[in-house]
């Protein structure tokens, strides 16, 4: 089966304190961004990868790209106001490629990963993929360390931290399934890929993450990234 | 108040796949939990630190206690068999001084945190203290970043993690709460004080905690406290 990568950099970055959106944040001499991108394309070059990203951030990707030098091939699909409205856009330019027409027996793969997560392993996207093609929805989870309680804001409560897993990307999904859950309606219930593919009534498999595939959101978190830089050289 | 503090270092730290428990592993030539102990004497040096500790384990401590030299003057307690019978005994060893017998009306403030989280900001134990000196008993929480998933192994499905918190140390309470909630026999159920303090039937108040206040479990928490080590200096 054919294999996309929709690499998801829609976030304004916000909670990074400064102007420049975090996916740009340089890390090694190479924006975030480019690093993941850079980690599907070794992963698997045949894997084609499709970067959403905002219209107005394109002119400034362009430039890194050609002042940098990406090593990962890839197209640019424009991001929307939301992430659910990203991966719909990121689908509606792949759909001519991947869509599931009656008189079209072929699907392909096709995975949703967040553009500042450049950290997870070759391992973990190929047991995603493989899950994903068995039986079609496949999502990478991680362990709580922490003890774990629900609040209403007033009141708290603790729960079993063994009965619940923090979700990762990528999201691997087989494209008709994908297609068809977005064309759904978007809700704020919808908080990443799986809940969208669950609404439409497809259950998701879970493949154990790696820890360090994080969610480079916060100055800690980039203190974390350059550590785990450092430490693969 | 006098406030004490109860440092648990009882894991025998099999997850770091080494033979050296975690708590001792040296960190800028400083055992782990040396830097625990520093961390609270920096707050306030008239807190008063008792080290919970498996008595096979005391002498390798005092030795590397002798030969460091910890800065942080402090007592030792035997560890338990789990960290539910560590924290009893640390607190029986403190009876005597805490004790909130009827004849005396005076309260101590006691925190209980784990051995193997050296990064708890001086405001975070400041406003946990505060808090529980206010209320009763405080925690210091912390917002999720990755989506969360509910599962009992089979199934699975998202839940809206605006509604749960992860719980880090100190936990810090009234002694007379938190010695009556010890005298309950030991649950599984019992993942933190909070937990014990609460089956008792009084409810605990959060605090926001701090990010690098991580539980040092696995070999990339390692790298990540090297990382922070540096940053500080």
């Amino acid at each position: 089966m054919r294999k996309y990568v929709l690499i998801v950099a829609g976030g304004k970055g916000l909670r990074m304190g400064g102007d420049l959106p975090k996916q740009f944040i340089p890390l090694e001499g190479k924006p975030i961004l480019m690093h993941t991108l850079e980690t599907f394309h070794r992963w698997d070059a045949s894997a084609e990868l499709i970067l959403v990203l905002p219209e107005d951030h394109q002119p400034y990707w362009n430039m890194l790209c050609r002042e940098i030098g990406c090593k990962a091939p890839h197209r640019i699909a424009n991001g929307g106001e939301t992430r659910f409205h990203s991966v719909r856009n990121g689908l509606q330019f792949l759909s001519e490629e991947i869509g599931n027409t009656s008189g079209r027996n072929e699907k392909a793969l096709v995975a949703v990963h967040d553009g500042v997560r450049p950290f997870v392993s070759s391992e973990v996207i190929g047991s995603c993929f493989a899950k994903a093609e068995q039986s079609g929805a496949a999502i990478p989870v991680l362990s709580m360390i922490d003890s774990l309680r629900e609040t209403d804001g007033n009141e708290s409560h603790p729960v079993d931290r063994g009965r619940y897993v923090a979700v990762q990307t990528p999201q691997v999904f087989r494209s008709d399934i994908l297609l068809k859950a977005y064309e759904q309606p978007f809700t704020p219930l919808f908080t990443d890929d799986a809940s969208v593919v669950e609404a439409a009534g497809i259950s998701v498999q879970l493949v154990p993450g790696n820890r360090e595939n994080i969610k480079l959101t916060t100055p800690f978190d980039l203190l974390i990234a350059e550590a785990l830089f450092s430490s693969v050289k």
